[in-house]
């Protein structure tokens, strides 16, 4: 098959951007992949793994002949790879992005985008607890949904050529507004996470018995709690940054929600628990029917 | 390998129960297995699945000639499972459960065990989100821990016949009492659980354009929970009406940790966030030394 891309340039190689280097290679979606990473430590990594044709530690170098460029930095770098990157793609060049929350990578990215260049920003859900180049693999996106979040003045060529990617990688492509990505990111992400990482240290603060057997006892429901909560401490750092207006929206309803199940605790209603327990299993019948489990 | 137990009935007969029947047989733990089961469908499953010697209605007629006799229904029909299986215990026989609250699992046990045999409370730390006969398989014990916590005075030789009959089927055996057994679970366990089910209910409550979005995107988080809002409502409203003090003190905990999370998020302290999360992440990997992930 024809490559969707001739150089594809990524920038920031950790889970995602490794594992697109893979599913890039793999389905042959890219002619040429240029990586890109800060870390010289990760740059040895890219070179011992061979996944890609050149390997560089500068945006602007990366950025320079890509037709596509693709920030997978966690969101805090964003504004600084863009002053890198922006000025320097050619024309007709698509700056796209991973970033978890849309309207954020929005403000970053777009005012260093140079005329005649385009944003398409996207969002592949999909990942796991790991992070690293060692840790990507070419099957992750696989199935899983792309939501790509073009803006209006966006010409239609330039969003094709990043929904081809996606697909040529396996993905399903789905279209949004940026706000209402970040909205329904908040409730099927950002919220579970805050939550995992917060029940994992409510239970690190235990007295040190209760501690190590905390451990020794989470295939009792915890374990799950644990494997969100390995996720990577800075990416998730920036996400709730830049997300914080629908993440404390949506904690502000689950807040609620706690109160009631811990009333009908309190006063022995045991039939409006056995009713709301019953609600959330259908809801992962779902979440089964539509393959995403 | 010589059978640990002759006759052992298994009262309740869903994912644990039938899990037990299956280990017991594989292992050779069990002489004679006889089920025990209230519904009709269930009795027609076990004898179709051909997982007991024998498969009856009644818990009094399973007690009757069983050396153990194992309760594994939902908390809330212990009482009178004890009512009639007590008095027809034979003299030395065993009684034991599964139970996911020691504490209240003896209360409703207790009284009802005739003199000469005994009771000793277990707990075995495994399960999956499924229910029913079907579900069971043999190895879901393994490697994973059994709590025993016999009373001060059980005679040592009860509580080693139901050690050894979980060794046998795979489990490390631990001792507790069972007060330190109801806290331990509740920050491990039900915690977990109650939050699972109830941001998926937080989640099915949204506008309903984005309560599609939230099952199509669940990948990115929320399907680990819908898998632990998956399990058994009666199991689970039992197990919350049992264990209510140590899971309100748990959830309590909880409460203060999630405020923190979230004046993080509304103040943009970065640091405190990364802070957390890298705790968080440190505890997910004593689960996996502990090969328990």
């Amino acid at each position: 098959m024809k490559p969707v891309v001739g150089t594809l340039a990524i920038v920031g190689f950790g889970l995602i951007g490794s594992s697109v280097a893979r599913a890039a290679r793999k389905s042959g979606a890219a002619r040429r992949i240029v990586a890109c990473d800060a870390s010289a430590a990760a740059r040895r990594a890219i070179k011992r793994l061979r996944l890609a044709d050149r390997v560089v530690a500068s945006p602007a170098e990366a950025a320079a002949g890509a037709d596509i460029v693709m920030v997978c930095t966690p969101m805090s770098a964003y504004a600084r790879v863009a002053r890198a990157v922006g000025p320097n793609l050619k024309p007709g060049a698509v700056l796209t992005d991973v970033g978890s929350v849309k309207r954020a990578a929005i403000e970053d990215l777009a005012p260093h985008v140079r005329k005649g260049a385009y944003l398409v920003p996207a969002h592949p859900i999909a990942g796991t607890e790991n992070s690293g180049p060692e840790s990507g693999f070419a099957e992750l996106f696989t199935d899983r949904w792309c939501i790509v979040t073009p803006m209006a003045r966006t010409p239609k060529a330039a969003s094709a050529k990043v929904d081809a990617l996606w697909k040529r990688m396996g993905s399903r492509i789905a279209r949004m507004t940026p706000q209402h990505h970040d909205r329904v990111l908040a409730i099927t992400s950002h919220v579970p996470h805050l939550i995992a990482y917060t029940i994992v240290n409510t239970a690190s603060d235990l007295e040190s018995t209760l501690r190590t057997e905390v451990i020794r006892y989470s295939a009792s429901g915890f374990r799950d709690f644990t494997r969100v909560a390995a996720s990577h401490p800075v990416m998730w750092r920036d996400i709730f940054l830049a997300n914080k207006d629908a993440v404390l929206e949506m904690l502000g309803r689950l807040y609620e929600d706690i109160a009631l199940m811990q009333k009908a605790i309190r006063h022995d209603e045991g039939d409006t628990l056995e009713r709301l327990f019953t609600k959330a299993r259908r809801i992962r019948r779902g979440v089964v029917a539509a393959r995403q489990d």
